[in-house]
């Protein structure tokens, strides 16, 4: 069977760059004041480790693990890690980051804690490690490529291939792959090698100059001598295993080190009846430069060469070409990182391989420059990250670098720390949800990206959430009879829950006839949508015929519906209600600005505007104060202009109405607010059966006692899918962590870590 | 206290209209054949008797007691009275109608089957009252009005008048309103009296001539001479009736007929702490001139006659007043009915109270015309109710009469049997679900109508239906997923079900690399939104890469999104699933006609839109053909013009869509789809979670079974809210009755009747 023709002979428009994708990234904790390796446990925050999908312990206590869920493309793996990076920095203790490089900072062996895994043989098999090869150089870190080959490319191959059986041309395919994988290590190896430094200490002998890599060298992870295992069939690589384990050279089939390893079952020999379903490329060294370790071009370069191998023929004399890549490989990892490759070295076979890969599959011109930029490295060993990383190198040390780098990265995790990295276009709830949910644990899969659509899944435990807290935890009706107002105030007013009586008319006619049930009582008399004030009258003391006919009037003159509503006088706040308790309890300024007495209102708004929480397009939990005609037309209400200089301490509004959406604040009052309130709130999401709700209650003083009988509170609306970010990140107060208790509702039996 | 000057002493802007409003209706049911007391059952769908609010048994068996909910308006309360004769009407045997007039048919002591309720005490009672007045005089049928003065009107009189107790006043105006309304009953009797004949047998002694009502004289229900009940003060009231029940001649307090009776409280006494909280007005007989027994114009000449009693000053004497008002109704009652009125009746006072009263408050001309009408009447005693009656007396008989009006009366219900009467203008299946509930009795409030909101309640469980079938039953979730097709799909998908394979694109370019994952496979590739076919390609076979490329840019042409999906050949069928189990199956057909080889197509369509199921803008279950411009070009199409005459059996499309909405058939293929189809169509909203749901899916040959390896089937789509008429009221096929199984799944609690 010769699959060495098989893309050459397919036609152009097979899905050739068709994939899944997967990302292993490990890195240790450092604790900011010591430089060390951090002492401080697991972040307790990400909860149970034993199922943790995205964020696990590797060989040592300190040693972060992050694994990005399958993607279908190298840009989705790398979303992911960047989310799952974002969500691991913030999960830290502040006092920690993470070592960006492969090689750790000066470590005694007494320093590094075996991660304390639940499971018993995790931790014998640790144990084991530790006595074959020492703590020290079980503490080095790199990234793991997974790669699959895509279900239609497959398929399209097995068609075209002389193959009768599916499962032994896979098997062939991506044992082939594998094969060339190793020999041309490699390249890889001068690309990407990034281990020059071993600290102080680190070996028993001191390394008196730098080198490519380290960690691909003999001096990284590799199994005794005795540990012989062929590549040069599926049958033959099993039965090697199985012998080493079982006369106890190796301890475990996962114990042989290999730049790459056949994936899909947990014993090779399963390989021959289910088949191998992805490879998982072992040989990276942490990119320092980068802050997820891995950068986008990396990611599609090494996808492309992954397809190159699968254009190139497979070796023939597998065992002895394969021991020879080996060698090659051993002499360019332990090159200074700025000498070139050696003379015998093939290149121009792998870039041919490229150019006519990328030529008979019409691949983007993006691909044609992932090779120039090959070339460009290959021409000059300047260019690769380890030429890149040779001039950080301080008498034979890299610490000051990686301390540095590290702290940085770290930083970045804390900028914006309302959204997201990877996922900032989604809503910020949705965002602020995503991160409770890798953060604990839970299987999170994206069915819908515009629509904010969510899976969760913890086992067979499956919730959806829609726009942050939509979820099978309301009933359908409960929405449906907040979106209408006539029909809410109906059924708080049932339950004996005050609301303002009030009615819409859409003739003047009708308004005028029901005078007598308002008379006497105080009254707003509005255009059905307000428009900057305009049409709006209100009689705190109620209003005599003449003056509600020509508020009447007034409000016709402004649109075709009017409303006619009980004037309650008193604050807004928003209390965000969960499963019959009050969570946090907002007010809302209008857009404003304090005047000091020295600065211009522009001035003012752009100071304010400066803070970190403010943006554009609902992409940051406050919005910046615009300065257009409706701030205007309110200022020179005011008797201001936007160059006024207002007195120490003045606040000017900018705007009648109080949303954040028009540059509003947010200021948490839910430790002021008097609790009969919080109480109130949340019993009227009972009466009504909402599970998620936003109540607005108009309370003139907070401080005072709601009571049936002097309730000193109205309800103007309830709201579902009510906002959550603006009750986290408050422009004053503490804020309050709301999405985090609607995971904890959807999934309680997630260990509870807050 | 003096009541007196109370309304003239108003403001003209006291809410004097505001009221509440209730209806009772009693009526025979009579059998076609015999045209005698119907011997069926009381209706086994109407379910238990024992908490029917709507409709009831009275006296007898055959006795049909309508009931509207407390009303706010005497249209409101019309409307609701409407609706429930029209479900009482749909609810008889075929065989039944209901009486039109006050007096029964012939009939003997021995036909009388007093009413079987559960309840002990009233089936003794009942016993009770035939062995005191006979069967026969119960079965005499009449209309109760019941009538409250409004909550704010009640208030601000309170507020004008000398009281200090609230309840006092409320009790003592209520009671002079019942005192002027003994004292002016001899009114109402000449207006609305229309119990004229007895029929042959009836009494012992026969009549030999009509008079204006019998139900009204001392031949109606009168109580024994030692019933003397004051009504001079409530306490006297009170005393007299329970000295009444002590000493045996009356069996209970409800045994005591006056054409008033005090409500609010089961107990007389009780009014003193409770008080009165509104008035049963009993005397009026049913107008067999309208199908609910009572016009719109007598409902408000009542509201206006009682606000005028207020209006009037009280009697003085009352007991000497009310028992010579008591003998001028005797006369007026026993008169014929062509008799004018006796030359000592005050009419000018009543009209003249009417007049100020209207003017005072500036009522609408509506009421100063209701005011006419009486004069009118009082002029000339042919246009009362029982002068209009009079000339249908027959041999002093008026059981052709009866039979006539009451056939026609209830073949009325049968008419739109899709519409719920009184409701029309609300959406088909919201009015079928409102039938539903008011024939199962289960208590029903509008809460907003526009919206098609609906509070059902039995006890203390509650259930809000809006659309029809959007409950507390669905999750908020589900419904959006349906919403959402990207979601959709993959959730069917991840389940194991059958959907076809696509995507949309917005771009041409990416639209064309995406070829590769859509060779070889039938695809369909269309505009987003589908506009008269424009734009669409389908291939059955696959599309070569330039037929592809093609296809895209003719897509392309006529909308900014295109979709390419996979091409399932097939019919489309409407799986109406409720709570896991498949209801009903519907194909719709496009709009079209069938030669008859004579017609030209405009009188095909003509022919077929007079069905009385096709009407327009959604308020039946068809609706007509249009013959537009779409009609016009698909007939064009076709070789055709709307004159063109069809062959014979020739179907001639009209449409290309399927939808109802379009003037399509629907054709009920419940009984005929392969049983796996209903299993599958279950399975899938089990697996998603949906309560009620519209699966369509697209079946090639619905005789052939389905399983998972040769499905024969894909799901287009799932619909949340999915249509329930046009299942039930279809234009081929039995039709199946699925509203119904809706209000059951909420309500089990409820007697399954069907």
């Amino acid at each position: 069977m010769n699959l060495d023709n098989l893309l050459q002979g397919s036609p152009s428009n097979l899905p050739i760059l068709e994939g899944t994708f997967g990302i292993e990234h490990e890195s240790l904790r450092i604790d900011r004041k010591s430089q060390k390796l951090s002492h401080r446990e697991h972040p307790p925050v990400l909860g149970a480790r034993s199922f943790h999908p995205y964020i696990q312990t590797d060989y040592s206590e300190p040693q972060l693990e992050l694994i990005t869920p399958i993607a279908h493309s190298t840009q989705e793996a790398r979303r992911f890690l960047k989310a799952i990076t974002d969500v691991a920095g913030r999960s830290l203790s502040k006092e920690d980051y993470l070592w960006p490089l492969s090689m750790p900072p000066r470590v005694s062996e007494a320093e590094i804690v075996i991660a304390q895994l639940d499971d018993e043989f995790e931790r014998h098999y640790r144990q084991h490690l530790a006595q074959t090869y020492g703590k020290r150089l079980q503490s080095m870190s790199g990234i793991h490529y997974n790669f699959g080959l895509g279900k239609d490319l497959l398929s399209q191959l097995f068609e075209q291939s002389d193959y009768e059986d599916f499962l032994e041309f896979k098997n062939d395919l991506y044992l082939k792959l594998a094969q060339n994988f190793i020999k041309y290590r490699w390249l890889l190896t001068y690309l990407y090698g990034a281990s020059p430094i071993a600290e102080k200490g680190f070996f028993d002998e001191d390394f008196q100059r730098p080198m490519r890599s380290i960690r691909n060298s003999q001096y990284g992870y590799v199994n005794k001598d005795q540990v012989k295992i062929s590549y040069s069939s599926l049958q033959q690589y099993t039965a090697d295993i199985e012998s080493c384990v079982a006369d106890g050279s190796l301890i475990a089939e996962k114990e042989f080190y290999s730049p790459v390893r056949l994936r899909g079952a947990k014993y090779s020999r399963d390989f021959l009846k289910q088949g191998i379903t992805y490879l998982e490329f072992r040989c990276f060294d942490l990119n320092p430069f980068e802050p997820l370790g891995i950068s986008q071009e990396t990611l599609d370069t090494i996808h492309l060469l992954a397809l190159a191998l699968l254009w190139l023929p497979a070796p023939l004399e597998v065992d002895q070409e394969l021991e020879l890549a080996h060698q090659m490989n051993e002499k360019i990892a332990i090159a200074n990182p700025l000498e070139p490759l050696p003379e015998m070295t093939n290149t121009r076979l792998i870039i041919e391989a490229l150019r006519a890969l990328i030529e008979h599959f019409h691949l983007k011109t993006y691909y044609r420059d992932l090779v120039d930029r090959i070339e460009d490295q290959l021409a000059d060993p300047y260019l690769t990250i380890g030429g890149r990383l040779y001039k950080n190198i301080d008498n034979l040390s890299l610490e000051k670098f990686g301390q540095k780098q590290g702290q940085t990265f770290s930083d970045l995790a804390w900028q914006a720390p309302y959204a997201l990295k990877g996922f900032e276009t989604m809503e910020l709830s949705t965002q602020l949800i995503m991160f409770d949910v890798i953060q604990k644990g839970i299987n999170l899969e994206i069915l819908d990206e515009n629509d904010q659509f969510l899976k969760l899944s913890v086992g067979q435990h499956i919730e959806y959430v829609k726009n942050g807290n939509m979820t099978a935890k309301d009933s359908f009706i409960v929405p449906l009879a907040m979106e209408n107002k006539t029909v809410t105030k109906k059924l708080l007013s049932q339950n004996g829950f005050p609301v303002p009586d009030g009615a819409k008319f859409d003739y003047p006619d009708t308004a005028l006839e029901a005078y007598a049930r308002f008379r006497d009582k105080p009254i707003v008399i509005k255009p059905k949508s307000t428009n900057f004030g305009l049409g709006i009258s209100i009689f705190r003391y109620g209003a005599s015929p003449s003056d509600y006919q020509r508020a009447v009037e007034l409000a016709f003159a402004e649109d075709k519906s009017i409303l006619v509503e009980e004037y309650i006088a008193g604050t807004e706040y928003r209390f965000f209600v969960l499963d019959g308790q009050t969570q946090a309890v907002l007010l809302r300024r209008a857009a404003n600005v304090v005047g000091d007495g020295k600065s211009t209102i522009v001035e003012l708004v752009e100071e304010k505007n400066s803070s970190p929480l403010r943006g554009i397009d609902h992409r940051s939990p406050l919005e910046k104060i615009q300065l257009g005609e409706i701030e205007k037309l309110m200022l020179e209400q005011q008797g201001y202009n936007i160059h006024s200089i207002p007195d120490k301490d003045v606040r000017i509004n900018l705007r009648e109405n109080s949303n954040i959406s028009t540059g509003g604040d947010s200021i948490d009052m839910t430790e002021q607010m008097h609790p009969s309130y919080l109480t109130l709130a949340s019993q009227m999401t009972q009466a009504i059966g909402a599970w998620v709700c936003g109540v607005d209650l108009i309370i003139p003083d907070y401080r005072l006692a709601y009571s049936p009988e002097r309730p000193n509170a109205t309800c103007i609306e309830l709201n579902f899918n009510p906002l959550m970010y603006m009750h986290t990140y408050c422009s004053e107060g503490p804020g309050q962590v709301v999405s985090t208790r609607v995971v904890e509702k959807l999934f309680p039996e997630v260990n509870k870590a807050f």
